[in-house]
């Protein structure tokens, strides 16, 4: 490593000094300590870190997107520069191969310059005029202009399955940069060394670019403390979260709890629901399993998106269920992020394997820390009996529903909220079951046809979200451009002098962006 | 009156039978009740309105825009059918003018054509469409095709001071209807005759327009009792509501409690700054009392927008307050709401003229039921030390604070947020304080210069919004077409034949709307 770890805190720009060492990073496949123990940030220093940000704010968020876009580019460049550093890190504290901490760290810095470029065009803010009417009868009509604006600082908890993409540096942090939001990110316990390379990147890019202090902080010491004290802080006025549904459901409480609540995204559990319909079967039931199983099992199955439902005709998919037979038989175990979510991936399994109805179709063994597939298999009058089928598995497990197309699409409204929801058919098929397409639209953010929901697409037109719990806010979506919106709001201003507005508004269009004039988009 | 007002509940189609009588309405001048009693719904009734929402989701929610859209026009023909019968009762059951009635029922039907046209032309949804790429690398990019759906179905709750634009069909019904969700109405008791005729003319309108039943119904029986039982109904997705701070955030509290939770829109609390810089004294103190007196008196005091503050600048503004004395003094007080809010408003201002360190500048006196105009003062120290003296008196009642100009920018962040703050000053004034006005953004939704908040502006650039309390969700607008938004969530279709796709979505544009194709909008 070319970067000397040192354990703490980022409040603005310095370093904090803490109190008790919070944890070490852990070896998942061998569950050995790495160095340096991380150490917790003091009350003191996590309010001065918000108290930064506050003051951040109101230079920050009027700053002309091109600088806020040449810091989000700068970030990117950072990272490029300890692109090994990560690479040797990454895959020592989370158990993720090196390519994927590589492919990874690419999807992040694209994140990066994707919002740099949606700045740095500007037409994001929906700019609208509509002129005076001096002489409109009964009353005039008053000059009016609205555009989005910066929400305000904003908390952003790390997730353990996206040591990059959806931590430090990832979808929440740069959504908010871009819109004008200073950021303070709780780390994550699994990956706090990925957690401080990434500061340390964000650190200079900041400098090196002259933003405001305060703009980023990056702080140790756990969710559940540290965490929620920035989530209770009154500064603070928007929250960004992945993990868990206890996690997220905390947060969402204590966010309602406060004096003035604060809107929450909290990204939290879906089963991603498969329907497979029988044309689909017909072209080829061992393709469509191996291609299932590529997806159940990517990432050993830590994925958000991670297939962990499937609907099966009644008597029909034999060859699909035989060849996933197959699959896992022949499967290796990966090794899991951390010892937390292989134990509980450990216990979930086993308490479907036991629940009544449930037959096991195959399941693979592991070491210690390691998550090995999963099929199982269940009746749909049972899966409707039973809660705890209707859960999230997080880990390369799924459940084979087995139904008819009748009972099939009146089980699809007793699901809840999911990120996606796949159906695989025949065009033809899928022209003659609208109402079961309807059915899965009202509980999905994403609806994928003939595909599979993990690989998740980073442009304007994806929408990762969906209704709760899969999210806490189905909606807005936390991958792609249309998540710049989370951390903004409109404001108007009626009456106000040119030369006063900001620029995005003013008579000119100085900036050249896409806007609305009394009704019209030019 | 043409129309007969039976006092029972709209439940789809049929007019509920009810239990208990929960009102009748009351003449606000004479304390007397006006026929007939309204009789509340009962449970199964309440459950029977929210299951047809339910059904008529999935059918109403994927209309052709040009068909919602003739169903919303529709309802403002009916109403303008029974203007006399509103002209009559509104102001029998509110103390409000008839030529307010009237007018509000223009901005009723203005704003329900307004959101009729803007789903005509059908370019709100945010249609974005990003083409497959097969071959790149490292994985293929697939076809993912986005826009804005309808939430569901959707409680909205009757304000006591708009009986028709913030009503039965009054802004967040509009908006929700363009959306494509479902409405269930839960009336105010202080307008019960109002809303049956409007509840009438909505079903008219539906009826005629073939309109699924369910997609409208309007419930009696009080907002606390079966207003919330409507919230915490598992098919109810969004909650519109203009009220009070209590009322709103008790359905805030309903809403989070759910087992899913679901965003609450409510306008409850905003006083309403007015900054006074020393330039716009020496352009006239006795004009610009006059016109602040006629926005603060305007509708008897009981708009959201109402100037309840007003920040002089020390040593100051004595032709200013001079004239609102004399204002006062010659002013006659107008009839409340109801009993509930001219009690509520006696008891605040005596709680205001109270308090140590605050000096009544000027009182009227009305009879019970009335509410007089009452102007105080106070020091910007004492201001900030009395939590009471920065809350809302719903009336025709101000609060002038007086400092430094640095005393009262400082001020600013100390207030909560608010739907509006204005400034008066001269052009070079407002440019030399900048800070000051970025203050005063950070707390409000709309700044207005030279002007007065009352009055809202239907149009697309309103944003009548503001953060919490102003609102429970200062990310968006109650008034003007943004507020469509509220009701609607992102949804994703990834790898769709283009036959199975909603016509926005679909390759040829079908509909001719904006779209974002590949990033550009064309």
């Amino acid at each position: 490593m070319t970067t000397q770890l040192l354990g703490t805190s980022f409040i603005g720009y310095s370093r904090g000094i803490g109190s008790d060492v919070c944890g070490h990073a852990i070896h998942p496949a061998s569950g050995g300590k790495l160095e340096p123990a991380y150490i917790g940030a003091t009350p003191d220093e996590v309010n001065d870190a918000v108290e930064l940000a506050r003051q951040a704010f109101p230079v920050y968020s009027v700053l002309p997107g091109q600088q806020r876009a040449a810091f989000l580019r700068a970030i990117a460049g950072e990272i490029e520069k300890i692109a090994e550093d990560i690479a040797l890190r990454g895959p020592q504290e989370t158990g993720l191969p090196e390519a994927r901490l590589r492919g990874e760290t690419g999807r992040t810095t694209g994140q990066l310059r994707m919002f740099a470029a949606l700045i740095e065009e500007g037409s994001w803010v929906d700019a609208r005029i509509e002129h005076a009417q001096p002489d409109r009868q009964p009353v005039p009509k008053p000059d009016l202009r609205s555009m989005q604006r910066a929400l305000g600082p904003v908390a952003v908890f790390c997730a353990s399955n996206f040591p990059l993409a959806f931590s430090v540096a990832g979808g929440d942090t740069a959504a908010a940069l871009a819109a004008g939001c200073p950021v303070v990110v709780i780390a994550h316990e699994s990956h706090p060394g990925t957690a401080e390379l990434i500061g340390g990147a964000i650190t200079r890019a900041a400098l090196a670019t002259n933003m405001p202090e305060g703009v980023f902080s990056l702080l140790y010491g756990g969710g559940r403390t540290v965490g929620i004290s920035v989530v209770q802080h009154p500064v603070i006025q928007a929250v960004g979260f992945t993990g868990s549904r206890s996690g997220g459901t905390a947060l969402m409480a204590a966010a309602a709890n406060r004096e003035q609540p604060i809107p929450v995204y909290a990204e939290m559990s879906s089963v991603n629901p498969v329907v497979i319909l029988p044309g689909a079967l017909d072209k080829g039931e061992a393709a469509l399993a191996d291609a299932f199983f590529g997806s159940l099992t990517l990432g050993v199955g830590q994925f958000c998106t991670n297939p962990g439902l499937v609907f099966l005709p009644e008597g029909k998919g034999f060859g699909f269920i035989e060849r996933l037979r197959e699959l896992v038989g022949a499967s290796t175990p990966g090794t899991m992020l951390n010892p937390g979510i292989s134990r509980a991936y450990a216990e979930t399994v086993e308490a479907v394997a036991s629940t009544e109805g449930v037959q096991t179709i195959a399941r693979s063994s592991g070491a210690e820390g390691q998550g090995a597939a999963a099929i199982f298999s269940v009746s749909l009058r049972r899966f409707l009996e039973a809660d705890l089928l209707r859960g999230e598995m997080f880990g390369p497990a799924t459940l084979i529903v087995r139904g008819s197309l009748e009972e099939i699409e009146a089980a699809i409204p007793e699901l809840e909220g999911q990120l996606t929801a796949t159906i695989h058919a025949t065009t033809e098929e899928l022209a003659a079951h609208a109402s079961l397409v309807s059915a899965l639209e009202s509980r999905a953010g994403r609806l994928i046809f003939n595909g599979f929901p993990t690989g998740v697409e980073v442009c304007h037109s994806m929408v990762h979200g969906g209704p709760f719990p899969a999210t806490s806010d189905g909606r807005s979506t936390s991958v792609g451009t249309m998540a710049i919106h989370r951390f903004a709001r409109a404001v108007a201003w009626q009456g106000f002098p040119d030369a006063c507005l900001p620029a995005e508004l003013q008579e000119e269009n100085p900036l050249g962006i896409r806007r609305m004039i009394d009704g019209q988009f030019v």
